[in-house]
């Protein structure tokens, strides 16, 4: 796999009984496969970030579920292991709701297609909110190593620099795991799009600055309501840029939201080992934080742009 | 040196022809001793980080003007090059202008216990802002480390916690050089006060579940209206904090207050190689933000408690 090509395959597949996915834990310094041959393998790749970012672990989850019934495994059994490998995104559990009926790999693969295309068409709609010239900030990854090719806020801003529009990104690093500074970099670099990584803390210094034109992330679950929980220190952003009066957009697919959690109250934070912040001293590692609907000033989706309120601008349960 | 043993000579003195340097960038791993055997070794000490924190870099500019003296060194070549190590704090040109008309071993060492006695009285005053259970949060290291002994914000803390008012301190860890998880970790960790290391962008987080009572910071330089350059982050702190109806209070000795600089937006702000943050990708590293006046509940300096406006309040010129 070179640079740029970062296809869907060389993401996630199925192929000679096993999941095989990139490891993303090992970027950008290697470029290396992890096959996994249960469901349970492909649960703990999920649990261990080797494949993260909510739309891509539901990608993983579906092709783990395809294998186990291609393997002949108790299938709910292999559905809760997966379920439960990551509980803040929603995307693992819906990916296995459709892969219930139809448990095949040529399933798994169709779902796989059908999130990049709603990255796509997220983009395209995503870039109609981004005037000329715009510097844009980005958190973790939300791009296509997140959804499984493309991107959601990686997308948008591919589509905005495509369509001419887009100047430069910052890009958070985003502590512990530094998705940023090894994925989003790692991505915009083989994209050529101008970009340079800063320490998360940075944000808001150059959002005072007038450096900063939009935020633009991704979403692990969206409430009914609008509020987003996304990886830790988006709401920090999010607080930042209403000071500043700077827009804040989530870009995520349909299947990042759960008409079932009616607020991001009912959103379950995944705690990790503080070990990932400091293996000498004690540590508190909450991954995610909820960003309330009030200060998110759009959320894209492949279906469109919606406004606040987006208890009625959602598209709740309409998959496109 | 013992871990509770910060004394203000382990961190900072002249012997034998050396200033001897606690080196802060291999801590906590290390306890290794710098030593500095010109002004132009003081001042690449500083440059680079064996010893760093406002109050601090003046003590050690302070011990190696004196240095200069001892060995017949050019004494405006090494004012300079002293003065110049570093933009952003205003403690070094201080410094070497209370050591002109004395440039001798037992001045600097007299401006170096004055300057820990100062902290003392910082932390008398500070304690009183604290309720009983305080739950505060601190950011880089405004510690032992910082001041030369006993420390400013953690000084603070420290007289809250021996007046039984702190219950628990969030450290963030500060990156890109991580001065709260290396620095002020450690410094906690020998003076018994319970605690745990945070990712930066974690703060607004906790801000939001309840966990913060009160931000405690140092400061690099204040401006004669009130506004506080400290290190970076410390302003998305500040925004996250008001958000939250939380108080900032800037804890800082009166050698940090420059008379001359009337608003933050004269305060020069260090960048630093973006290798600190990235050494892979293009990265932008602005080592220190401006937190405005109006967002800082109130300074504290050894001389009392000033709110605002600080313009009236703050002893301008008045080292106590």
């Amino acid at each position: 796999m070179g640079r740029g090509d970062l296809t869907p395959e060389s993401i996630a597949r199925l192929e000679a009984g096993a999941v095989v996915l990139l490891d993303q834990r090992r970027l950008p310094d290697e470029e290396l496969e992890l096959r996994c041959e249960s469901a349970g393998e492909v649960a703990e790749a999920i649990r261990t970030l080797a494949v993260r970012g909510a739309p891509a672990i539901g990608v993983a989850a579906a092709y783990g579920y395809a294998l186990a019934a291609e393997r002949g495994e108790d299938l709910d059994a292999a559905y809760r292991v997966l379920a439960d490998a990551r509980p803040t995104a929603v995307n693992l559990v819906w990916a296995l709701e459709q892969m219930r009926g139809d448990p095949t790999s040529e399933r798994a693969r169709a779902l796989h297609i059908a999130e990049v295309d709603r990255c796509k068409r997220m983009g395209t709609h995503a870039s109609a909110l981004f005037g000329p010239g715009t510097k844009a900030l980005t958190h973790c990854n939300a791009g296509g190593l997140a959804t499984g090719g493309y991107g959601s806020a990686v997308g948008a801003l591919r589509a905005a620099w495509e369509d001419g529009l887009l100047a430069h990104v910052w890009v958070d690093e985003t502590r512990p795991l530094l998705q940023g500074a090894r994925l989003t970099a790692w991505e915009l670099e083989a994209l050529g799009i101008p970009h340079a990584v800063i320490a998360d803390s940075a944000a808001a210094h150059l959002m005072s600055r007038g450096e900063v034109d939009c935020i633009v992330t991704g979403a692990d679950r969206i409430a009914a309501n609008g509020d987003s929980a996304n990886k830790i220190g988006t709401y920090g952003l999010a607080v930042a840029a209403a000071h500043h009066r700077i827009p804040l957009y989530v870009v995520a697919p349909t299947s990042t939201i759960d008409p079932a959690t009616p607020t991001g109250a009912e959103i379950p934070i995944e705690e990790r080992d503080g070990g990932e912040i400091s293996t000498r001293f004690h540590a508190h590692n909450p991954a995610f934080d909820v960003t309330p609907a009030e200060l998110i000033a759009a959320i894209v989706t492949e279906v469109g742009v919606h406004r606040p309120p987006y208890g009625a601008s959602l598209p709740l349960g309409a998959v496109g």
